[in-house]
């Protein structure tokens, strides 16, 4: 690292990919500003943290899937590291997924994608209703069958993000809390007018990307999801302790477990630009498709309900590369930041050790290939 | 007022009913001392703000309806004079309310109520469902018919408690921002164990109450309520103008606009002790019922879930009257608090005014004669 070129680094945006990207820089040597109001904020704060590329599967998505599989291998040694580096917990959770039905067209669709994961050569376990509720005994009496999947994984995001900025923090890393309004090579211009100069300026700032710089915009857009979050009363059930997901009347659900008592559910998707409010109707369709699929969250505590941005782009997968000589981009992770958080470090870091290269990258469509493992 | 013996007061509690009568008997010259470490907080923040003694009329409540429909009689005094002494608005909302009912139980059990009060001779109008979508257009397609009840009329309860703290500051009550843990015949004893000497301590700390005196104890207990807050987005439907309610499913639930844009849903109701967590279920009924009566609210903005443990009696009358000499209460008002400010204040008025008389009230069954119209 540090080739001298890129040395001094200007980050925009503290989620999980800007800490993340902030943390490997800086333990590789460069001088790393990370430059947000509220770091550990925004689609990061709010997102369910799952690391489920097979569960998240879906028919001409292809190269999602590899991509997400590729960053979920990494996930157990980034999350060890992330531990040493900051001296506090990861919140990798590696108890499994089940995916499950609650009508017989939601199964049907089940069935379906476990075909087709099978046709691609991955591994998923079918089982009756019985055998699930074996596994998870609070699954509720609707549920008649589903898929196990060992293999995709959660992370308790708020406690990932905390070990973030603490690693970043012990790199090196200088927090500006403050609003980029632009960024353009060498450069990030802040909402109050000053400018930061430096060697190269990464752009992750999620949904709000695509105000940043015009090879962004129109690519990226926000994609609205609210949240549940919910704690086991001392009256109520015991939640699972796997992910359970799966369609709920066509629509997708899922329940991550945040042990001992907590559960997340998420979450829903709305085109509204950036609107963050929280709807009765998304609370609504969370809790009662949370409840066919889990029995007894009546009785749980609703802790907090809140909605976050996540940055889609047009064919749902991350921008990763040189947007122009001085400029790097790093976002577009939609419902993944997460579980891509791992691959896209290996890639920003990789692109700045290797320089600009014209050739693999256009202004307008931000080369990919970084991203790829 | 000021009749020398009961010229320097105590109360305990800054709810609707302790913040009331701190304001009043300050302008009728006591010196005042309001205990309470988040005057305007509790069950009263969180209260929906029905003035709705008809409607919430129950066979064998006679007494109740009685004692509601004279204090809400003095309501819209009580609100000028507020408003007046504060210089801010009172938040008396003056539309009426409309009782409907969304299947074919729910109405008949509207139809007995109706008869029931008729029988009283209160009048309430019934109507079909398209004379009350005259009324109220975003009544939600199942409601056939109901009551317009013109004379049931709601609160802001959140401006109320700011108008009633602005009110009673400027009237001289000093605020004591800790908590009572005892309270006896001219004195309270706050948390740090210090003590407050008074001619006269007034209870009025709400479902706490039983905990500050033993003839309260196993008298008065917290009955919690859950409630929403909702906020019209500019893409929904304008809220309904007047308070909508009705059983639904044989749960009673209840709208009350907060004009231009807000609407409080409430409420549920539980005997779970003092545990004010918001449930999943709480806010599943809630939104489920609601939307049973009022249509649209699924794109509202979903603002706030909050519980507020209400001081429930065993016969759901409020206590007023004199504990002890030196110890006067005005507590239990469960649901009506709101509604039964202003006959409370009087009544307590009258009580300091006239003094202990011992005939009156025994210990452990205090008075209401002062609470009666």
């Amino acid at each position: 690292m540090t080739n001298g070129q890129y040395h001094d680094v200007a980050l925009v945006g503290g989620g999980v990919i800007g800490l993340s990207c902030a943390w490997r820089l800086a333990a590789l040597g460069c001088r790393v500003r990370l430059v947000d109001p509220e770091p550990g904020g925004g689609a990061s704060h709010v997102a369910g943290g799952m690391l489920a590329p097979l569960a998240e599967a879906w028919f001409g998505e292809e190269e999602l899937l590899e991509l997400g599989s590729a960053s979920l291998r990494r996930w157990p040694e980034f999350a060890a590291e992330l531990a040493r580096a900051a001296d506090a917990p990861s919140g990798l959770n590696e108890r499994g997924t089940l995916v499950v039905g609650a009508d017989s067209a939601d199964r049907e669709q089940l069935h379906e994608v476990a075909e087709h994961l099978a046709a691609l050569g991955w591994e998923v376990n079918r089982h009756s209703g019985r055998a699930l509720r074996k596994l998870e005994p609070s699954l509720a009496p609707s549920v008649h069958g589903g898929l196990e999947v060992p293999g995709d994984l959660s992370v308790d995001n708020r406690a990932a993000l905390r070990a973030l900025r603490r690693a970043a923090l012990r790199a090196g890393v200088e927090f500006r809390a403050e609003s980029a309004r632009r960024v353009g090579p060498g450069r990030v211009e802040l909402a109050d007018g000053s400018e930061l100069r430096c060697d190269v300026a990464v752009i992750a700032a999620g949904g709000r990307s695509g105000e940043l710089h015009d090879g962004l915009a129109g690519v990226v857009r926000p994609v609205k999801g609210e949240i549940l979050r919910l704690r086991r009363r001392p009256t109520a059930l015991p939640p699972p302790e796997r992910t359970v997901r799966g369609p709920v009347h066509g629509r997708q659900v899922y329940l991550v477990p945040r042990p001992p008592d907590g559960l997340v559910v998420g979450a829903t998707q709305y085109e509204t630009g950036f609107d963050t409010r929280v709807t009765v109707g998304g609370v609504r369709d969370l809790i009662g498709d949370a409840e066919r699929l889990v029995a007894g969250l009546g009785e749980y505590e609703l802790t907090e309900a809140t909605a976050g941005l996540r940055p889609g782009t047009p064919d749902n997968l991350p921008l990763i590369g040189w947007l122009e000589p001085g400029v790097l981009v790093a976002t577009g992770h939609h419902r993944n930041g997460f579980l891509h958080a791992p691959i896209t470090v290996e890639a920003v870091a990789a692109l700045l050790r290797d320089g600009h290269a014209p050739a693999e990258a256009e202004p307008a469509d931000p080369a990919r290939s970084g991203g790829q493992p």
